[in-house]
């Protein structure tokens, strides 16, 4: 047979859904998995999101709707964006898709083109530079350490910049670190991009899960930075909404337009019925949303309080999203729990193995020494899952 | 501003989706319109599957699945497949995706590099093109005409096959056409893929909606023909379902890993509610499927029996689907209902204009001179639009 698609052949598996994967067969085979893989929130989807989805399917809306979705849903997302963090869009300038991570894709199957490079920093979501190589171009990663509290500085963003850098990618708060870019430190960057004239790809999807410091929109930062900015967000996380697939894009009417024609060839439109759902969501009741933010916050306290109990761990405090990045790396080179630990791979397989848990090991998400953590999960779970991490850590193997 | 993406710049919005989307304009400001534009069937979803869905929503099934999609689905793909049509595919064969287009973009985007060529039967979907070339490929159009039943034959296939032709995209039964290839036909076809070392790309939506002749999947043709052919199916057409957005794809087991992680960092799995449904469409109740087809086959002799008792209009009868290609190329060069016709797109244009009814020219079908009229409409539709179709061709405009 012919060879296949190279840059397709080259993709690499979501290592955060593969870890997922393993640990919910763990489960099915009857094994107490605790899970902390996924980001996905633990909580059900709000019952007034769930009812309008049931009113939807009741009324017969389950039809095509335009390819970038509809009206009432791009109306939607203007009115949220404006009174949560700032910018004016307008609903030809919205784009909706299967999800947030396709709104991604969307928006960088729209602008680049094979051999464009695009900056990235790390620790990073798995996707980013997987799906800029689906492009072909290439991603050029810029790292940020724990004592930078894993945010790149402008200076570093600008010595990464070549001719060929088409786009800055950037999310804020970050998968995985659960750090916040203050308002300062995001226009520094921003002026970067002014200055190059490079797009800014700004996912945004965790802005309303923040617990220290104030969120600010990139695109809010003045005129000449919305020009070039394609915001992702979408209402998986803070709806708790994963599995309904709904993402959006705000950017220039006439980059939405390319977003739109691309989307119309090779998706169409998101779920017609996760669309009502996500209406309701954006324009509903938001209580919920402040009802899960809290519990979050709770949890953050109560798991970097732990961690840093535990001899040889340690985290920094994230500000918001639902990670925690847990430094494994001075276990390295000893035997922990019966395993020989040589990096954060070895550490996270371990623990599933001999421990049940299911952390994602960091090294695939450029920040090697670490393990991360989500808190999107309940706290009897997060209290046994460290209970156990500690007994693994403390070399007390029972598996 | 850098230029962005030369292939996404070059995208052409979907000619189907764009008459629909102005046809609906002119509803909503109040217009009668009858649109016969999208291939939609105007069934309400089947209570059983609205039921399933309203349950799963219950259940708080609303989290992410697995990229290629849950279990069940897979199952049932697999046990509707093997009764319906023959071939038979294991689980880890099939690939869930966003509806069927998302499966037939992500076959294209699993096997095509830039440059390779992939032959393309017209008058075809305009989507196959369209995804072609967003993969950097070269679509190869070889055409049938009305008189050969808008269909190929083997020998045009092979005469089209160069060294750089990597794939065979076939629609059966197909759109626009509604016509269904034989099995010795298929076969012809097939062996010319073998011989050439090509991979098949499948398209069989529409098998379930088969009026005359014994729809034959091409995969069911023998061993050597199915290890390269990708099917590609979903529950929109036959279900009553478009909105829902389940397609799946089925190929060897290795193709089908690396379309999972290409979706896996493109878009993850489909809406997991859809995903239920499509359970319960698939594995549950068949009935309202056949209800479904009888009236399509009702609605099929009343539309060609009118189509051709008009002066100057024809149309051949389709096997399958819910299309038929009307024959307008005997009113060019003159001025029909007030309007100078020259192509199909003024006779649609004017159609839309004067009489309200939206059909879609196929000059973006790769069939100039005709025009598709879907009967995925009611009858009162079909037989107030045919009607009007009449008057404007006798030249009686009252628009």
């Amino acid at each position: 047979m012919k060879p296949i698609s190279t840059l397709a052949e080259g993709v690499a598996p979501s290592a955060t859904l593969a870890v997922d994967s393993l640990a919910k067969q763990m489960k099915a085979d009857g094994k107490p998995v605790i899970g902390f893989g996924t980001g996905e929130p633990d909580f059900d989807t709000p019952q007034n999101i769930k009812d309008a989805a049931v009113a939807a399917i009741a009324a017969g809306k389950t039809k095509y709707t335009a390819a970038s979705g509809i009206a009432e849903l791009k109306k939607a997302v203007c009115a949220r964006l404006r009174e949560d963090c700032g910018p004016g869009y307008a609903p030809a300038e919205i784009v909706i898709a299967s999800g947030a991570k396709h709104s991604f894709y969307a928006a960088l199957r729209a602008l680049l083109n094979p051999g464009d490079e695009a900056v990235i920093p790390a620790p990073y979501w798995v996707t980013y530079p997987e799906a800029v190589k689906m492009c072909g171009a290439v991603p050029v990663i810029v790292a940020a350490d724990e004592s930078a509290g894993f945010k790149i500085t402008a200076a570093q963003l600008e010595a990464a910049v070549t001719p060929k850098t088409k786009l800055f990618i950037i999310n804020n708060p970050s998968n995985p670190t659960g750090m916040l870019y203050s308002e300062a430190e995001l226009r520094a960057l921003a002026d970067v991009c002014v200055r190059h004239d490079l797009y800014i790809v700004a996912d945004e999807i965790y802005y309303k899960l923040v617990y220290s410091g104030k969120f600010t929109s990139i695109a809010s930062l003045g005129a000449d930075i919305k020009e070039r900015t394609v915001l992702i967000n979408g209402v998986s996380k803070s709806y708790a909404m994963t599995g309904w697939r709904i993402g959006y894009s705000a950017s220039s009417a006439s980059l939405a337009r390319v977003m739109e024609n691309y989307l119309s060839h090779s998706t169409s439109a998101p779920s017609t019925v996760s669309q009502w759902a996500a209406v309701e969501a954006l324009a509903g009741d938001q209580t919920s949303v402040e009802a899960m933010r809290l519990e979050f916050v709770r949890r953050r306290e109560y798991i970097v309080r732990r961690v840093n109990e535990i001899p040889d761990l340690s985290c920094i405090t994230p500000d918001g999203a639902f990670y925690v990045m847990i430094n494994v790396s001075r276990l390295f080179g000893r035997t922990t729990g019966g395993a020989a630990i040589a990096n954060a791979d070895d550490f996270a397989l371990a623990l599933l193995e001999r421990k049940l848990v299911a952390l994602v090991s960091c090294e695939s998400f450029g920040a090697p020494g670490f393990v991360r953590m989500t808190y999107a999960a309940g706290m009897d779970d997060i209290a046994e899952g460290l209970d156990r991490i500690a007994e693994f850590v403390a070399g007390d193997a029972q598996g």
